[in-house]
C-alpha cells in the first residue's frame, strides 16, 4: 500500500512547475525594479504571533491554523499568512533603526490554512506579498498598487478590476463605528447571533456577514467615507490622484472593509473579471495597517502591503487564455551507436552542459531509433549523432531538427559550432 | 513584549538573502542544463512516509521529527528531508509510466529537524537535491556527480574532496553483512549496547558508531569492496571510469557506508577542505537507493540522488573567501525639490521601473541634501534631479554618479537617455 499525499495539498510537477517558476521570477524582477527586497521568515512561528497579529477573533486563528507543540512544549503554528511574520522580523531585527526608510520587503512562500478542500483552494498555498514599513506618504500607497498592477499586467492579464476604499484614521474609524452602532442597535435582534455579538465588539464586521447581507439595514448603513476627517479625506484624495497620474484604473467601493482594528486608510482588492474564473474572483487584497507593528510589540510604525495567491493568479491566466512563454525541451540530444560511442557521450553531454546548453542522452540502453524518438519527445533542436566510426575520426553528425540540415563537426569544435548555429 | 522567532530558526534578511537567491538561481540553471526538472512537494507529509522512507530506526525518525495531528486527527510530519517525498510523488503520479525515462527531478526547499541548535545548524534549513529515478546505467551515477561538482565549482569553490564507495547489490551486501557478523560476534560484549543490538539488525551501522570507533576490531573490519560480486564490481568500475573521463577527482573510501537497507551501489559524500570551515565538513551526501520506491509502496525502481544544505554551501563559500557577484543598489534615484516636483516623481519612478530600471525616490519628506545622501546609500548610478523650475520646462537633470557628469534631459526622453548611458 503506497503512502498518499496529505488531503488538501498538491504536488507541483514538471509540466506545471514551469509556470510557477515564470510568475515567481517575474515577481522577483518587478520587486527588484521597485527596490523591494526579499525576506524569508520561518515556516512556523510562535502561535501567539498570529493571535496578536492576525486577530483572536478571526476565522483564520479560531478554526484554520495548523497549531502543534514541538518536542520542547512550545506552541508553534504553520504560518497562515505572511504579514504578521514579516512585521515580527521587522521588530526582531530592529529594522526601524536602519538608515534606508521605508523598509521595503517582499516574500514568496507557502502558507497553511486548514480549510475544506475545494476547487482551486488548498491547505498549503503560495503567497507573494510586499510590505512597505515606515512611511506615511500616500505616494507609497500608490507605489504598492503600481507594483501590483504592473505585476499582473506584465503577465498579460487584462480583465482586472481594482477596487479601493479608505478606512480613515483612528478618529474617523471611531466616528464611523459609533454611527454603525446607532444604525444597527434599534433592530439588532433581527440579525444573526454573530452580528449581535459583533455590534459592540466590531460593528464593521456586520457589513461582512453572509447571513444577513440582504437585510434592508445593510444597504442603508452609514459609509466610512462620510466619516473621514480632513486628514483622512486628503490622504485618500492624494492616493487617488497618484493612481490617476499613473493611469491606473480603479473604482471606489465604500463597502470594502477590513475587520481588524489595526487596518486604516487605504484598503484595496483586485478582482478578475474573466468569464469562467469562478465564484471567488478576488486575486489579491491589501491595505494600510498602521497599528500592526505596535500590536505585536514593536514601535508605532505605519505600514502597507498586499498578498496574492499564486494559485489564483495561474487560474486567472488560464481563464484569460494566456499562455506564458516558458522554456521547455532541450537544445541537444546525443544519439549513440555502439558501446565506445555510448561511453564517449557521457563526456560530450557534460561539455555541452558546462557550456550552457541543455543537453540530454540515453540512459536506458535504447536502440538508435528509440533514441531518435526520445530526442523528438524532448523537442531537441539539434540531434548529435555519434557512432563508433565517427568516434574513430573524432567527429559527430549535427542535425538541425528544424531545417533538417546535417553537418559533420569535430568533437572538439562542437560547442563552438552550436554557439554559431544559435547566434 | 514582542514575539520572538522560534528557537533554532532564522530570518534570511536583505543583505544576506541575495546570496541565497544567487546560489539557488545557479542550482536552477545547472539543473536546466542537465535536464533535471523541478518538483515541489508539500511541506508536510503523512508521518508514515518518513517511517517507511527514512527508516524507523534512524535518529531522524526517532528523535528529530516535527510530528503533529491536524484538526482531522491525521498524523503529519514536517518533512525532514526531500527524497522520501519525491519518491512518494513519483509513485502518486505514476511517473514510472511516462515516456521520458529516467525521471530526472530536483527540489529546493525548507526541511525540518528538531536538533539541538548550534553554530550553522538550524531546525529549519534549506536543501537542494536531485533524484534520477528509473535507470540502472552507471552513466547516470556519473551524471549526478557531474551535476554536483559543476554546481560547487561554478560558484568558485576549490577546496573540495569527493569521496565515493560502493555498497554493492543485495547479494554483495548480504555477503558483507555476514562477514561483519562473523568479525564482531566473538567480541561484541566489548562494544556499546547500541552496537550489540546493531549486530543482528544492521551490523553495517556498527562502523558508524562514535563510541566504539577506536576499538581495534574497527580498523580490521571486512570492507564491502572485498565482497562485491562481479556485477557490482563492474558497475563501480564503470562509474569510476566515467568520473575520470569527466576529469572529476575523487577518492574511494570503503568506510563510507549507509545504514539503511535500500541503499546500494554508489554512495558518495562531498567535503570542504577549507581551513576554518568547522568540525562538520560534509557539504553534500548521496547515493543509489534502488530499494526505496518499493519500500514506500511503488514498483521496483532504481534511483540515485543527492541532497545538500544551502546553509553549509554558504559557509563553505565564506570559508574560502569567495564573494558572489550579487547585484545590490539601484540604477536611479529621483531627487525632488518642491511639492509639484515631488508629486511628479511618483510617475517618473514608475516609468523608469516599467522600463526595467531599478528606481527609487524619497517617501519620508526629506530635504534635498538628505535625499542625495539616501541616493548614496542606495548606491545609485544616476541621480535624477527635478525641481519645480525644471518641471515647468518639462526637464530633469541627470547626474552620472561615477563620472560626475550632469546633463539636462526632457522628461519624455529620460528612459531613452538612460538606456543609451547603460549601453
Amino acid at each position: 500500500m503506497s503512502v498518499q499525499i496529505p488531503r488538501g495539498t498538491q504536488d507541483i510537477l514538471p509540466g506545471t512547475v514551469e509556470y510557477w517558476q515564470f510568475v515567481e521570477q517575474k515577481a522577483r524582477e518587478i520587486c527588484r525594479a521597485f527596490n523591494y527586497q526579499e525576506i524569508r521568515t520561518p515556516i512556523f512561528e510562535h502561535t501567539e504571533l498570529f493571535q496578536r497579529g492576525v486577530g483572536e477573533t478571526t476565522d483564520v486563528v479560531q478554526k484554520e491554523m495548523y497549531t502543534f507543540e514541538d518536542r520542547g512544549g512550545r506552541s508553534l503554528t504553520l504560518r497562515p499568512e505572511g504579514t504578521a511574520a514579516v512585521t515580527r522580523s521587522y521588530v526582531t531585527h530592529k529594522m526601524h533603526g536602519e538608515a534606508n526608510q521605508p523598509t521595503k520587503l517582499f516574500y514568496i512562500g507557502p502558507m497553511f490554512r486548514y480549510e475544506r478542500p475545494q476547487a482551486g483552494r488548498f491547505r498549503q498555498f503560495v503567497q507573494f506579498g510586499v510590505e512597505a514599513l515606515g512611511s506615511n506618504d500616500p505616494a507609497i500607497d500608490a507605489e504598492v498598487l503600481a507594483l501590483l498592477m504592473q505585476y499582473y499586467q506584465s503577465l498579460g492579464l487584462k480583465k482586472l478590476k481594482l477596487v479601493i476604499n479608505s478606512l480613515g484614521d483612528t478618529e474617523s474609524r471611531q466616528a464611523h463605528r459609533q454611527a454603525l452602532i446607532d444604525h444597527f442597535s434599534p433592530r439588532i435582534n433581527e440579525f444573526c447571533s454573530d452580528c449581535q455579538s459583533r455590534l459592540e465588539k466590531n460593528p464593521l464586521r456586520i457589513l461582512d456577514c453572509k447571513k444577513d447581507r440582504d437585510h434592508e439595514l445593510m444597504a442603508t448603513a452609514p459609509s466610512i467615507l462620510e466619516y473621514l476627517n480632513d486628514y483622512s479625506k486628503e490622504y485618500f484624495e492624494k492616493v487617488q490622484q497618484y493612481l490617476k497620474d499613473l493611469d491606473i484604473e480603479f473604482v471606489v467601493d465604500p463597502n470594502l472593509v477590513r475587520g481588524l482594528d489595526y487596518y486604516n486608510h487605504t484598503a484595496f482588492e483586485l478582482m478578475s473579471e474573466a468569464e469562467g474564473f469562478g465564484a471567488i474572483t478576488t486575486l489579491c487584497g491589501g491595505g494600510r495597517y498602521n497599528g500592526l507593528v505596535q500590536s505585536i510589540g514593536g514601535p508605532e510604525t505605519p505600514g502597507i502591503g498586499f498578498a496574492l495567491s499564486i494559485e489564483r493568479l495561474l487560474s486567472a491566466l488560464a481563464a484569460e487564455g494566456i499562455e506564458l512563454p516558458v522554456s521547455k525541451g532541450v537544445d541537444c540530444y546525443v544519439v549513440t551507436l555502439g558501446d565506445a560511442a555510448k561511453d564517449k557521450s557521457v563526456s560530450i553531454v557534460n561539455t555541452l552542459r558546462a557550456a550552457g546548453f541543455v543537453a540530454e542522452k540515453d540512459y536506458q540502453d535504447k536502440k538508435v531509433k528509440a533514441q531518435f524518438k526520445a530526442a523528438d519527445r524532448h523537442e531537441a533542436k539539434y540531434v548529435i549523432v555519434l557512432g563508433d566510426d565517427e568516434l574513430q575520426k573524432n567527429i559527430v553528425n549535427v542535425k538541425d531538427m528544424q531545417s533538417g540540415e546535417q553537418v559533420e563537426v569535430s568533437i572538439d569544435s562542437l560547442v563552438q559550432h552550436l554557439k554559431e548555429l544559435q547566434a
